[in-house]
């Protein structure tokens, strides 16, 4: 599992969500968690969530730390698992220095009461799985009542490089756990 | 995903953890958590995870809440990334109610600072995947630092059935996420 | 398992043979089976079967009964032998009130006689694994000897229930048999 | 997929449900289909059907037609739909020759009117997944309303070898199916 | 696993490593291997070697006997390593009648010293899992320094036929292999 | 993947192809490949090759190095490709200081002209896949004519060593090959 924060604006529009993205870009072989900041607009014809595009949504942010996650494995169900995983755990990263913050976790995304908090998808391509996930640094101008990173004071590099290196731990943590157990009857 | 809370004390001594428990007991047919109370002992003969057994771990406590799920399907890989967000849902169950609750999940464990709150384990049987978790009633005797639903004056009976209906709902919408994605290339 | 008649007359020209198009068309999230009346004539640049590409076959009917199963699911393997089982329940749902009437499978195709009852397909899309059945409602004007519900006194729309019926009941009950079952030695 | 009639009268008590039967006794390596004729008795101990575990039910006949079906793949999803279609194949070759015999399979079982004809049960092995498929020669004696070959005057002989053929047939259809069409989109 | 040998001059420019090449062209239906004579010149829309297209690399040479492999299957894991066994059987091939000759297999490459003997690429498809395998006849003209079978003397039809009965031999082996061994604990 | 030498001599009877087992004996976690030195004699009860125990072969050597090989993955037939691979990996190793030495291999054996030079078993237990091959180091009083490293001078340390180190990076390259190509049409 490699990690990168790519230091340079960049503007989440949905082709980010290809397979290779960390490998064509940053030359990261292999499954990855990538970062980056910079607006989010996804236009329809990008978008991969059908339900957001049957609802017509608007995937809009002034600013947002973004995530790609890559795995080299074609278990989607195990891929939005591991998605919720995430959220859980950029939760855990936020809140860590912040004892008065009370996220938490719907489905796939993330509420501070009424205020969401982020985006996120799980897809798959013809060689791997991927996960897109956008917490808002920005609150400005959202088609809903949001929260962002700036609203809580959290600086967005730091949170990346924390949620990061918490993937990682968790994966290898995974992979441990799977090989120290004996089958049961 | 079938759901079910045992209402009779039974001692977990590592024999629940077990193809077709929920089945041959109550009658679950099917992907099943199931939820009882009772002390938790587990021989070492019995035990699966084998770092517990190399480290001459001793899992007891007087009093726990005790879940068991059972998925039928082989991917421990899967089941673990489960497991894990069950441990999760078991902390936002117990900290809804109380806010200034501080729980973290450190792998599959549950920590209250230094106090463990929870054991967990999964595991592959020959026809399915199981989980096993148990968090302390009771605090006592406990062969290191714990904290258990006693001390922080949750109900058990009440704990079990949120987390039941929170894993159950948690089950359904992953199946929904997995349907209404688009591929990506 | 979700079932359901779009009672409009479509026709079928194989671009319905693609993931998502019952929840893009009917709301339907998930696995899926869904049945419509109308032609059915496929161009050959969508035709998936490449046998009948390369024998210039062509997919013609005046008028056909309409099968769309779609599991989000991988194993083509395990979809083809679902297809067949289909085909199996066609039969027994034409032939429950028709004692007389003699239908045999042939691998994925019915056949009265020498006369040919239906088409069908099954394939993968990068998201899911789908079918396509055609039962000829008329038999009029096709390329090889066919006969129809028509020619049964068969009524389309009652078929159509009773055969996603039977097809909701098969795969409720083969999860069933895969939960109830012990492994052996 | 090999096919092998085994001309000795052999007793059905559940242990040939193993992995390797074919092989250790016939010499058979590979996926496999063979039969035999003989009593049916399967003690309790020996039973991997839960269900009929739980409801006691006692599984005996005093002649039977035996299938063995061994498939060296661990999916018991796949392996139960072939056990479904294994069926059709049985009803197919009773009937071909019997226009007026009517069965019908409903789930694994194969029912004449109210008159069970056949036990049936799919599972799967450390290294495999088996089926076992018991049709009455014999109705005498049956603990609940049965029929068997001899009702019908069928040769047990000429029944088996017509559906190992077929079955080899389904399975060799099957694998070309898989092989010659198209993904969609 | 079927074999065929195209006795007609062919070009490869990385069109033909696509699904169902075999059956569109030779009429192979199921897993194959086949071989074909010409040059070799892939453009880098075709390449789907990444680290070639990163690298600018030039997949070129005037005469190769090149092989292409399909598996219906969707490992690709399992399918780098068939192909990494392939290559293995083609330096049997090759030094079976040339004791004197020094190939060695690194990663999925042939080299004789610090001559570059072959190239090769194991993909998916939406259906299948495929590879490509050429290995220098001429060894003039490439980009980098070069032997091929011309220089050894050898000749590429009958190397082409020892290398395809090896590899369908290999394929059976390994299917028995798996059929004939017990579990574990 | 982890690698090991045990530095103190052991004998092999089979009880050491059980999952776990360079987890249990040398405190390696994960997928490893571990080797030691000692007789080799494996009683009937603890063979796990079919073919074998049916040919009443004996498994014995007064000398041999041995390896374990040990993936947390469910796939027996890529574990028997990895098996292969590791054969032609220790053939490289044996023959890249001894270019006169001739060995080749068929199936999973290596042969020196008619003198066996090694065994090797691929299985399955609950939680992982197994390889076991031991390559004679003596060749003396085996029940078939054998040849072994001392007959040709090799260091069996050395060879350990160097296998080990193949293994791991074969498996670190096919990793990196899985991550870095495009799928296909």
């Amino acid at each position: 599992m490699k990690t990168y924060f790519y230091d340079t604006e960049l503007k989440y529009d949905g082709t980010q969500l290809h397979s290779h993205f960390a490998y064509k870009n940053f030359n990261l072989l292999g499954d990855s968690i990538i970062a980056f900041i910079g607006p989010c607009n996804v236009p329809t014809e990008n978008m991969v969530d059908l339900e957001d595009v049957q609802n017509n949504k608007n995937i809009f942010s002034e600013n947002m730390l973004h995530f790609i996650v890559e795995h080299f494995d074609h278990d989607l169900e195990k891929m939005i698992a591991y998605q919720r995983l995430l959220i859980d755990l950029i939760i855990q990263e936020m809140t860590e220095s912040h004892e008065d913050l009370r996220l938490k976790r719907v489905g796939d995304d993330i509420y501070d009461d009424i205020y969401k908090v982020s985006v996120s998808i799980a897809t798959s391509s013809p060689v791997s799985c991927l996960i897109h996930t956008g917490i808002n640094v920005s609150s400005k101008n959202t088609p809903l009542p949001t929260k962002g990173l700036e609203d809580y004071g959290l600086n967005p590099h730091a949170v990346a490089t924390g949620v990061m290196n918490r993937y990682r731990a968790e994966i290898d943590s995974m992979i441990k756990a799977r090989a120290k157990v004996k089958a049961c009857k």
